[in-house]
């Protein structure tokens, strides 16, 4: 009881200080927070040893405890990693500063000025898992765009985290900004994370970063407002009047380029009238490619090498080399199942079909709709909005690639000669 | 146990029926929803004389309840209401769709047009008091946004809330729409609302609309998003600076003009300077308008009548007339009162000096930021954004009067040529 209290005090007064240190990040000017940016780069650079130093004890114990190698590989920093980030924090320097922006503004007929505008959202938490470069990646967007952060990243990196934030703070600090705009949660527990996640008035959003298991725990627990990135259980719809050597390589390209990403797609759909021509062709490239085919029974009868479908394989995301097929009837019925079975992520179609496109992309709920292009663009550098602190799968707020507008929200100002209301 | 499990399934059968309804409202034109709200418009004036006899129900449970005036009041439907109810949809039917609205678009280097397009959000949940105008309002906006609704009154308002859904939702499916784009929770229950705060998947936005109790109970219970209207303790800081004439009557109408709204001024804050000569002026007036002032010790030296201050008093919301009162020494300390006090509503500097305007608007933390104005502008009407469901004082989505645009999300529509991702 008396460890949990003192948790408890020690979250909310990093909650006070980043909210101190918030009210001062929302008054900078866009040089302030770029040569911020440039000193955090700068920093880790010259603090290279010294963070592999805590790098080397987080991997050594790991290894230890017999983690993987995927996550070890996650959890991993070498002197190109670190230079990496150096880079992405001079690449955030380079975007242009949401703050400040004039959304909207007009005025009323009483001679009220009314300007709608782009301001920090104050202060941002962050829960993440095992990978330090989170760290410096959301530092960076946060201090760009005006706000605190404060981290909570995986107990793994606890010590490449550690050595990561203080590197950071203290060339914000140099630089003139307040220390304070980055700080990270010290305490490894699961109590101080679920502190962050009710701690209202001091958190102005909760940015969980990590697998389905993190964003239901996060959703069901907190209080203060939450902005996921989501699964991406992503589909292929080929319509019956595909240009189908497109939409093989659409199909191949979507599955095959980087299957352990969220906008690789999981499931293709084939209208029936060129099921017999297309599944026998792809399926080919597929098994060349080492992709297990899971199938219903029309594929299964025109792809032998199909193993068979259950209804659990159209909820699952593989993020491996694995694809669901399924022969279907009619665009409708391609909305229908992407609707039901979709974490409304980022769908295609590939049609020659002008009311096929148009049906499609207005009747899929999801984040991203793609005609005639595979489903891997969806990512904040592909659309050319910069870095992004994820992909967003919920509709309030943000959805989509969430670049640095997501992390700002807005204010009226409303300027007057003294207009009272009658 | 039993009983749970029922409420449970009723719940996520509106739920299901809500999303079903809502994947047809996301397809349909403007003029097909503006004819659904004249339908609900015609047919509440058409059924006023069923309409009434539920109300006439509440009112006697209420009387016999022994409720006050002001809920009474709030509570009764009468034939002008009912008609003020119809007009309402029809004003609502005049504003702009903000549905397929192209927020942004471009076109990245490898020939991929990329569209941001305005959709609706899907099913909007609606947690309300004892007021049923709000049943027929919160349809007219979620009709209009494209959305389904799923309604969740006061008990105490329960026959006239169920009578008033009934008639709506008969007259939007009289119109070819979904008749379930429109439902009520019909369990009058705690649990039942409970379950609406829960009901993910299938909710994708809840709204309380009340006092801070009910929304406490939401944020503090609910895993699906929430969009609240709070509190607003309004402050209104007379710089050493300010045209003190212009200054009293901005301070008269903000505190006086309707003191039981959430943009009414709860506090006035007056620079040391003027204080001598601006605080008898205006404390005159407050007295002849029967305003209690409850003052620092400064302020009562200068206006005998006031009584003393405690700290409790800066963080009150009055809601009736009653006025805080603090002689600061500078624009600074007035921020940081309301930053520290405030609840993010609505701010009003008075002052001549370019720089103390230009101080206030960038470091007060609020919806709505004035200048030389009343703050008693913070509305849809006033702003002219049309009908609004709330003012939102949270930061994530919508902050500020939230008109049609905060019932939308939006979605991204990439079409290409047969892109694929190297």
């Amino acid at each position: 009881m008396a460890k949990t209290e003192e948790i408890k005090a020690e979250v909310m007064e990093l909650g006070k200080r980043a909210r101190a240190a918030a009210r001062v990040m929302a008054t900078l000017n866009t040089q302030q927070k770029n040569d911020a940016l440039t000193s955090m780069a700068e920093a880790l650079v010259a603090n290279s040893e010294r963070i592999l130093a805590a790098s080397e004890k987080d991997m050594e114990a790991a290894t230890g405890r017999g983690i993987g190698s995927s996550l070890i590989d996650r959890l991993m920093l070498n002197s190109v990693r670190i230079k990496e980030m150096a880079e992405g924090l001079f690449d955030v320097a380079v975007l242009a500063d949401p703050v400040g922006e004039i959304v909207k503004g007009w005025r009323v007929s009483n001679g009220l000025e009314i300007r709608q505008v782009r301001v920090p959202l104050g202060v941002i938490g962050i829960i993440y898992e095992a990978r330090p470069n989170v760290t410096v990646d959301a530092s960076g967007l946060c201090i760009k765009s005006g706000n605190a952060i404060i981290l909570r990243g995986g107990s793994m990196a606890h010590n490449s985290n550690l050595a990561l934030t203080k590197v950071i703070a203290d060339a914000v600090a140099d630089a003139g900004l307040p220390r304070d705009a980055i700080q990270a949660v010290t305490n490894p527990s699961r109590e101080a994370a679920n502190e962050l996640m009710r701690l209202n008035h001091f958190l102005d959003l909760l940015v969980p970063r990590g697998g389905p298991e993190l964003i239901h725990t996060v959703v069901s627990h907190a209080t203060v407002p939450v902005l996921w990135a989501g699964a991406g259980n992503c589909h292929i719809y080929v319509d019956e009047s595909a240009d189908l050597d497109m939409a093989q390589r659409i199909v191949i390209n979507a599955k095959c380029q980087r299957p352990s990403v969220c906008n690789a797609a999981e499931t293709l759909l084939v209208h029936r009238a060129v099921a017999d021509e297309f599944l026998p062709r792809v399926a080919a490239d597929f098994i060349a490619q080492e992709v297990t085919i899971i199938g219903d029974e029309t594929t299964r009868k025109l792809v032998p090498q199909a193993l068979e479908a259950t209804e659990k394989d159209w909820y699952t995301e593989y993020l491996e080399l694995k694809i669901a097929v399924r022969v279907i009837d009619s665009v409708q019925e391609a909305i229908d199942h992407i609707n039901k079975y979709g974490t409304m992520h980022s769908e295609a179609i590939v049609t020659r079909d002008h009311g096929s496109a148009r049906k499609f992309t207005e009747e899929v709920d999801a984040a991203a709709v793609y005609v005639n292009a595979s489903t891997r663009f969806t990512d904040g550098g592909q659309f050319g909005l910069g870095a992004e602190i994820g992909i967003s799968t919920q509709k309030l707020h943000a959805r989509g690639p969430m670049g640095l507008t997501a992390l700002t929200s807005t204010k009226y100002v409303i300027e007057g000669t003294g207009q009272i209301r009658s």
